[in-house]
């Protein structure tokens, strides 16, 4: 249903989005201009508490489920229809930038707000969604919450997942007072919608403001451990030595060097962390964990790089005199979009005047465990080099507007449908 | 001069030594029946104040100097003269074991309560020393009082190192109360010896009681920071890496192959520690430090081996694009011990019976620091298949006590001398 004349080509305030912006890049602000608010922190708490209360203000109805994501409602003309969803996510990486999955919230209550501005009702409600703990930098994996949102994720398990401190996210939930009490999932939403940063530099090389995603890059991630023995790092023959530190040194060698043999077409491989026990002069580890994952566009790419690495595994472990296993495995990316929310998006970009490209996302995000559960779309806007996961992450607002300005359009699309 | 018959073949209370090593093993304990009991812990306390306790109940005088060296002295005929020292240490590895430096502290406690039953006055005054953060284990570098007392490392310096929790040992110190009084070195010992278990399988191989320690592996140590830079670990191309995890991983199969090249000879390379930040899923990380070090009984072939990892240096900088610098290094081990000492230990050893063998100490010991500013013999007795800084580290008394017969015979003679 249409309007009328302008109601298929309604652009955000900008200024309004940028200011909101700017306010969370005052909550946990990091040393060199980004930002540093882990999932559950006390950052993350009080940014959740500023986004609950502008909801609140925006007249949204706000409720808090079992693993803390924050579902803000506006009505629609017939309550008993699945809404349509709009998300992200409002924390960030250690040393993060300002925009990531922040702009996606924001994107959302801008959305909200100007269909208010402007008097609109629509005929299914439509949520805005903030999902904890999508970054995975303080409990592993990323994406958690939605994942156990869309039910990929038992709850107990996610509620159960530990920082390195041995805090638990059932703890920290309720240390923050998120733990909240609406079901996590089992219901039913007509779609969903979600706007990021491209995390690459293709859209602003190309001077195309808006990316739509068609599918992402086949990920496999793994924690692999290794196992040697604890001795003396003084008299411990060569030949003796069990160094668990070795075995992870051989290891994430051959997982960059597979990375670098699909470099050319793209593929990525990634030693992204390693815990080490107990890491202390004087004394051979007898324990390590590495978390690696490999992306490739093709599917296929993806399962021959996860090859390599199983047939690197008994190398490393005979090279290091250890026991190496994977002990932990999961994948992502290979999710293709909904061919109908692509319709809408492109249609309101043309209507716009939007100039758009298809894209493959690289990295994982929110929108892929919930295009298991209802019609998914996933926008990127551009930003500078592709440099995110970093604090100089930067957007500009003119390049950016644009891609909101279709959000709003496809998705009111979408509730009136 | 001589007490008289006997007086050159006295023996220990095998038993009171067995008993106060078995209550030494009741404080920390670990998981696996060894010892949990790092530098300046509530642990490393306990036994403090217990060995404090012992050496009262001995009539021994109790001072603890700046860094927390606890020092029990004898009296002598002639309290002016440069005393005759004994020491070792109480603190253990995180997963250490029961014996290490422990048995010498208390072999030289056993000396000084032996020396009491037998009502023997000697002319110089003999102090038993327990050096703080032997094992480097919370604080690095190793030896790092017994460093203080030997004019190694500034007090300052010393005061400021800091453990993972960012606590720094003057703090540490403080928060246990044993930061003491007394001047931390700066006066004159007339020797020292030490007594340890060897570390190795040597002496327990070939049946022999007590190695004379005639040097020390040449060893040298490197902290080597390794700079990257922050990016998502999923989009970000192979050739945009500067993952510094990779550049670890280059450098510890680099440091590992050294150590095998010179192993024929003995030679051992240790990639023993590796800090990494931010260490999260999701983000490539910025910063990492290993900590290595290469031995070899050949003080010409553990340069070469220096050479060796300075030249991996910038080959894995290169694979991994990013920058690695040493910024810290240590050399021990070049050290010989004094002559005289050694003789007064093989005349102890031949007019008791006991077996000896010459040896080169594998690891670091308090005992290299003191060769600096005294004459200096460092013992071994045989510990069971060599394995050491492990919880299953074992000793057998039989094979114990012959060793401390001769500290005791031996420290004797240099205390009359």
């Amino acid at each position: 249903m249409d309007g009328g004349t302008g109601r298929n080509e309604l652009r955000i305030d900008r200024e309004r989005l940028w200011s909101t912006l700017e306010a969370s890049a005052r909550i946990g602000p990091g040393r060199a201009g980004g930002l540093r608010r882990l999932a559950l922190d006390d950052a993350d708490r009080e940014m959740r508490d500023l986004f609950v209360s502008w909801c609140r203000e925006a007249g949204l109805t706000v409720t808090v489920d079992g693993v803390g994501n924050i579902c803000a409602r506006r009505a629609g003309r017939e309550p008993d229809l699945p809404p349509v969803a709009i998300g992200s996510h409002l924390d960030t990486q250690v040393a993060g930038g300002r925009y990531d999955g922040i702009l996606g919230v924001l994107s959302g209550l801008e959305v909200l707000r100007r269909l208010d501005d402007l008097g609109i009702e629509t005929r299914r409600p439509i949520e805005l969604i903030d999902w904890s703990n999508e970054e995975g930098a303080r409990f592993t994996p990323p994406m958690l919450a939605s994942g156990a949102f869309a039910g990929v994720h038992a709850l107990d398990w996610v509620l159960a997942r530990k920082d390195d401190d041995g805090k638990s996210f059932g703890q920290e939930l309720q240390r923050i007072g998120y733990a909240g009490d609406a079901p996590v999932g089992g219901r039913e939403l007509d779609s969903y919608f979600e706007l990021h940063i491209e995390q690459g530099p293709i859209l602003e090389a190309e001077g195309v403001p808006l990316g739509i995603v068609t599918g992402g890059f086949a990920t496999r991630g793994f924690n692999i451990d290794i196992r040697g023995e604890n001795a003396h790092s003084g008299p411990t023959p060569m030949a003796k030595r069990r160094n668990a530190l070795v075995g992870a040194g051989y290891l994430i060698t051959a997982v960059n060097e597979i990375g670098w043999r699909f470099a050319e077409s793209e593929g990525k491989a990634t030693a992204a962390r390693l815990e080490i026990w107990p890491n202390k002069a004087g004394i051979i580890s007898d324990w390590a964990q590495l978390t690696c994952d490999f992306r490739h566009p093709d599917p296929k790419a993806t399962a021959e790089m996860e090859a390599q690495l199983r047939a690197a595994i008994p190398e490393a472990a005979e090279k290091a005199r250890v026991e190496i296993e994977i002990v932990e495995d999961w994948t992502f990316g290979a999710e293709r979009f909904d061919p109908d929310c692509i319709a809408l998006v492109r249609e309101s970009a043309a209507e716009l005047g939007v100039p758009t490209r298809d894209i493959l996302s690289q990295a994982g995000h929110d929108a892929y465990h919930l295009s298991r559960i209802c019609p998914t779309a996933l926008l990127f806007t551009p930003c500078r080099d592709g440099i995110t996961h970093n604090e100089a992450e930067h957007i500009e607002l003119d390049y950016t507007a644009p891609g909101v300005d279709v959000l709003l359009n496809a998705v009111l699309k979408r509730a009136d449908r």
